[in-house]
């Protein structure tokens, strides 16, 4: 189905967090109203939006009732529950569609996918109980990762599969839900693509992002990453094929591995794995803000809302982005003072452990 | 008195209009929380903020509501009712200072300050009734400008004295409203310095700006003005005297005139002549959301919330900046294809003649 709103139309955003608050932010910029839909009161989103819906996502009456108010709708976050995304859809436009979100939600159905269509990932197999992980391991080896096919995020609902674990006791600490185990890759690097695809397939990249991750959370990510053109141009074809495959309308955020053979001596040689879909804004492209011609969250806006792509050149030589986790954000005055660096707050009351709090941009000339 | 504001606290701000609406998104960007205080159930600001008061000025009761649930307030508009700034200022504090309001809301009050601050500006003369306007016109001559003190923008309030014109019919036109009568300045160009002055003095100004208006209503602007580098000094030094004389906390903007007694022929000739002052961010100050480090709008969050002021350097070699004037808006999908080129909409419903609804910047490199 092909349509561009107006100014004025309203967003549905599934998702109050910080990602749900940009997006409505860079609604706002062009002129859309945004309706955020979210379980949690304390939602960041809720501070920069027209309309807001509190309830939970089972909540059927709510969910059509905010399906019929919007104009479009979308998420922040991929764990919709498969019935959510049939509600909305029957009433609405969900774009990404249900069945991206199907896809994606699913690290098991995620992996068939990539290899259906040729796409190199981890070497994986599904795991259902403790006999099926047993099988899983000796085929693998270890260490490798047990991860649970749904709901995992920030490394929650994995645990490594080390030598002489008990694997019953391994498969019950993931509360016995059905789960991948994958092998692990030794990577040189950890990179992702941020991408959007219009609903005219209209395709369009951000340079490749370097990333580095701390206790599983995202710390680091420099646009453009330091690669060698051909890897990044590959990088940027595998993400496309994707967008392509899933009939994706959107930003997605694809992960991926460098797998160097030579140990990083070699150039050229270097290969890639896709670790993970993220049907939606990512982390990895909030530098966008300050350091693109667009950002990635007027581009997902764009692209639902049926407009054309924006331009996503970069402003500087390289960007970084810092992530504020926890207490980290208690910089925030040292970060004011800082020339050049840009700060974003996401407005969440209390700094946990663990919690992403805001991020730090720098565009270097 | 001074303090900070911490992540999290709430800015009142007067006013739901474009120019609220981009403070409260500028604040959310902060993690600070927006409160908005309009009369108008329209207000483009009511959909980007956390909090809402639907209330006229003079509504003592929504006033002191409003003052003891927000940390500070501010305005986007200077004809914030005396009244309701000493309510305001009773219970909260309020930046601007109301002594700022009143020295920047009245035409004559203006001058007086700046005449007394040794900056030049047009010749004028008091004018009260049909008689003052006389004696006004046969000192100041014709053609010259008769403006109300109180409540003129975009060329509202305001009339041209022509050769001939019978001034008691002219005084009437303005509605018998206490007016000063002003000189025309033959000016070579208009210009206008944003910058921003915070608690502790620290001051920043952007480039100067270059405007041009169409129909009283500012049409675009170009970042920097091109000037000489001495006369673009200066019009930064005159920004600069008058908002350490107001003792000024925030974003201003001071609009003036460059008179080149050569007619354009000289170099270094060129005087500078003070328009008007703008005690709040500034149409002109636009193009620094995509053309600056930090926006005019961050700045005046900064500013009120205690905060240090952020760099004021410029993306590119230029900036330039188009309003969106009524129908012109429909023009948003040609610019949204446009690589480059910003698109801001405001949201408001209807495309009025002569209404604001949105601008566009580009910055060139």
């Amino acid at each position: 189905m092909s349509f561009a709103l107006a100014p004025g139309a309203t967003i549905g955003i599934l998702g109050g967090g910080q990602l749900g608050r940009m997006l409505a932010l860079a609604a706002a910029r062009l002129g859309l109203k945004a309706h955020i839909y979210s379980n949690d009161p304390d939602s960041p989103a809720f501070d920069v939006c027209g309309a807001r819906t509190l309830a939970s996502f089972e909540d059927e009456k709510s969910l059509a009732d905010f399906a019929v108010n919007v104009d479009v709708v979308t998420y922040e976050f991929e764990n919709v529950p498969a019935r959510t995304a049939a509600i909305l859809a029957d009433l609405s436009i969900v774009r990404p569609s249900p069945e991206v979100l199907a896809t994606c939600q699913d690290r098991l159905v995620e992996k068939e996918f990539l290899t259906a269509n040729g796409i190199a990932t981890a070497a994986y197999m599904r795991v259902d109980d403790a006999g099926s992980l047993a099988r899983a391991v000796a085929q693998l080896g270890r260490p490798s990762i047990l991860k649970t096919r749904r709901f995992g995020y920030d490394g929650k609902g994995q645990v490594l599969v080390r030598e002489g674990a008990d694997l019953a006791v391994t498969f019950r600490s993931l509360g016995g839900a059905p789960a991948i185990l994958e092998a692990i890759v030794p990577f040189a690097k950890e990179i992702s693509v941020v991408a959007a695809r219009g609903q005219d397939g209209q395709f369009a990249a951000y340079n490749v992002c370097e990333n580095a991750h701390e206790n599983h959370i995202l710390k680091f990510t420099r646009a453009p990453a330091l690669l060698a053109p051909d890897v990044a141009a590959e990088a940027v074809r595998l993400a496309r094929a994707i967008a392509d495959a899933l009939d994706y309308i959107g930003v997605l955020a694809v992960e991926m591995f460098v797998v160097d053979p030579s140990g990083g001596a070699g150039e050229g040689a270097a290969e890639l794995r896709v670790n993970e879909i993220a049907p939606r804004v990512h982390n990895s492209g909030h530098w966008t803000l300050d350091g693109a011609l667009t950002s990635q969250f007027e581009q997902h806006v764009r692209a639902v809302a049926g407009w054309p792509l924006g331009a996503t050149g970069r402003h500087g030589a390289s960007v970084e982005m810092w992530n504020l986790i926890g207490e980290e954000v208690f910089a925030w005055e040292q970060i004011l003072r800082e020339p050049g660096a840009n700060l974003h707050l996401y407005g969440k009351a209390e700094a946990r452990p663990g919690r992403k709090m805001g991020h730090v941009t720098r565009v270097l000339s």
